[in-house]
């Protein structure tokens, strides 16, 4: 079954909003196993709503309109839809009831305008909303099914949950399952070509891949009448794709962040970490941090941007500092060595390198990145050159830093 | 002159990302004065690509493409606009050399399928992409332009802020100019009732909000014949927003951010600061080191994770963790202090909370924070309670954390 979402609202249009519930409507419609082929955003406009929906309804079987349920004059989604699907409005009784309860309950001064939300296309199927005034409706056609939505999420995505998800499901034949197998330490067009062959003979299941900064996503979704045959389907692609790219592969679920699957596998291994961050500034930290109970294994971390902190804090040697500088191989593995022994820690990882745009010279341009990991004493420092203005060089590097604390993990267990 | 997007990527029908790009391109585009009337999604499918593009060709001035620029199998946005536009792709040499020298600085393999990238529509302009591989394009056409922008945030917006927006710019007959007056410390909904008027009464110049995680961005836009003219209209309205909103505006600068209005305030007035995070964990410091050149005012900072490390580098008492806990406004103090004093600054900032999802309690729930904030001595400490995810407690943490330093510095300042 094809879907299309049609989302109505000036607002996106002009860039006040950002169209969240669009995402959130493709992925359950995905959970489905419905095949989207189209999103739209146009304005209040009727016409060009209208035209818009002619054309959806001649090309999917469901249409998933959200916004413009409201009271308000420039409010005509429902107006537009009816009409395209050939349907008088007609007053729901139970809606009326609701939009007078609505207002009572809140003690709101009801505007004449508000009963237009109790008018609804003869024959829908009507969602009722909890959450707001405009009811959600369902026109079933011959064709084509059209489902009208509120926009505001907190009315949308209940409405959704409780009454459209059901809906969908009774109707859908068939489920989709997908997997994500996330790498890291690979870039996107090197795992693109690893698995050209895979691309290319897929049909179920299909696999597609996704460019993170220092991570490529690879998901494997597959059809089938139940779940259990979809995973089936599933089972021999994803171990195909841990035959390929082992090590590099860091979790294969769809919510496991890289810095969970590195926490996990510190804590699975008694290990501690611990950073010392001169042009990432924390960053490094604030990825850890984004996993809870990191704790147990990550107690403290140091910003060391001048060179008195380097010294300070991690006891970098003012020799290395005033003969190779803040910004090489040496003052990395010193601040690698020194936050480690300063914080107790089994791991220390340091970071130094100039982000820009300014601090830039022909010898050390802006971009260079040392990365130094100190694990139980051996240490390891590679060198980068990142592109990017400076949010982005501060972002790949603590991708790489990442990946290198989990290949430092990773060497270290399987000793 | 009318615009509207296609969005090319199955990853957003899926729902695997939020189109933020749509978000970002519709507010550059308002400001620019330009109608838009449609966005649309489409994924990798070239059938359905070319039968949207011919559609947008033939009802819109401007049309602007984002993703599927990519060096993989499933890119085929340039080829497809290139046949729609009747142009044929020829090999762009400084793109092939610029393809090549970024896999050359990264060390990376380089892979047959990446020189894809460097071929272009003939008679396009090429925009060369510092942040990645992928180069965007400009077909001008009799009546429609196309404009082809990588998929990735970190490249489309560079690209657009440097190449695309002035081209547009140029393109435009009557100037559109507009000042971003940005609020700090004032919720969206009281911003908006505070300037309620002036929105319903806006005509030329016109004003719209923006919200942003403990921020508020107001653009007031005019039109007119030249530059002056159009910020003759302007000025009146922002004196209107300053006396409405006074030390809460921190810039009018568009692309200032609050951590550099910050950091230039520091610089002026040659104050300090070190900070100290809990759960926030690095991020506050990361925001202040997105500022080139603060290490002026910023030399250190510590991220105190355990009870440990906040005794040990911060010398917070053992008497007052056990007293009243990690997440508690004598801790948050005395944070405040001990990284001021460890440090050597003028001004030091505590964080601490239960950022959750775990570590929530009937008395001390999940989003409760503390921040101290120490200011040559003396101390203010407040209490919050934010909504939302681990990730968004956090940011929202820093953003108020930002506010309460720049506060204390206006404060010094004043006296």
């Amino acid at each position: 079954m094809t879907v299309e979402l049609v989302c109505v609202g000036t607002e996106i249009l002009m860039g006040n909003i950002v169209n969240t519930n669009a995402a959130y409507m493709s992925e359950k419609c995905a959970m489905l196993g419905l095949s989207m082929y189209y999103q739209s955003v146009v304005g209040d406009n009727p016409g060009r709503l209208r035209e818009l929906l002619v054309q959806a309804k001649g090309r999917s079987d469901l249409v998933i309109l959200c916004g413009g349920l409201g009271p308000t004059q420039d409010d005509l989604t429902k107006e537009t839809a009816a009409e395209v699907m050939g349907r008088s409005l007609v007053e729901d009784a139970r809606a009326r009831q609701e939009i007078a309860a609505y207002f009572k309950d809140r003690r709101f001064t009801m505007t004449e305008n508000n009963w237009k939300q109790a008018m609804v296309p003869e024959g829908s199927i009507v969602l009722y909303n909890p959450n707001g005034t405009a009811p959600g409706m369902i026109i079933e056609g011959e064709e084509t099914t059209m489902i009208l939505l509120p926009g505001p999420p907190n009315e949308l995505i209940p409405m959704f949950e409780e009454q459209v998800y059901p809906y969908l499901r009774s109707r859908q034949p068939e489920v989709i399952c997908s997997r994500m197998v996330k790498v890291c330490g690979v870039g996107e067009s090197l795992a693109e070509t690893r698995i050209l062959d895979l691309i290319e003979g897929q049909t179920n299941p299909t696999i597609a891949t996704y460019a993170k900064t220092g991570e490529v996503h690879i998901r494997i979704s597959a059809k089938a009448a139940a779940e259990e045959e979809a995973y089936a389907l599933i089972a021999p692609m994803e171990e195909e794709l841990y035959r390929r790219f082992g090590d590099h592969i860091f979790t294969d679920q769809e919510q496991e962040t890289l810095e969970e699957s590195i926490a996990k596998l510190l804590i699975a291994n008694r290990l501690t970490v611990t950073t010392a961050e001169s042009c990432t500034g924390g960053l490094l930290a604030g990825r850890l941090v984004n996993v809870s109970g990191v704790s147990e294994v990550f107690k403290e971390g140091y910003i060391t941007y001048s060179n008195e902190a380097k010294e300070k804090l991690l006891g970098v040697a003012k020799e290395t500092l005033a003969q190779f500088g803040a910004v090489s191989p040496q003052t990395a593995e010193e601040m690698a060595r020194g936050c480690a022994a300063a914080a107790g820690a089994d791991i220390g990882i340091g970071i130094t390198g100039v982000a820009g745009p300014d601090g830039g010279t022909e010898e050390k341009p802006v971009g260079l990145v040392y990365i130094g990991c100190c694990c139980r004493g051996r240490v390891m420092v590679e060198e980068f050159r990142f592109n990017g203005n400076r949010s982005k060089v501060r972002q790949s590097a603590v991708a790489y830093a990442l990946r290198m604390l989990r290949d430092a993990v990773l060497a270290e267990v399987s000793q």
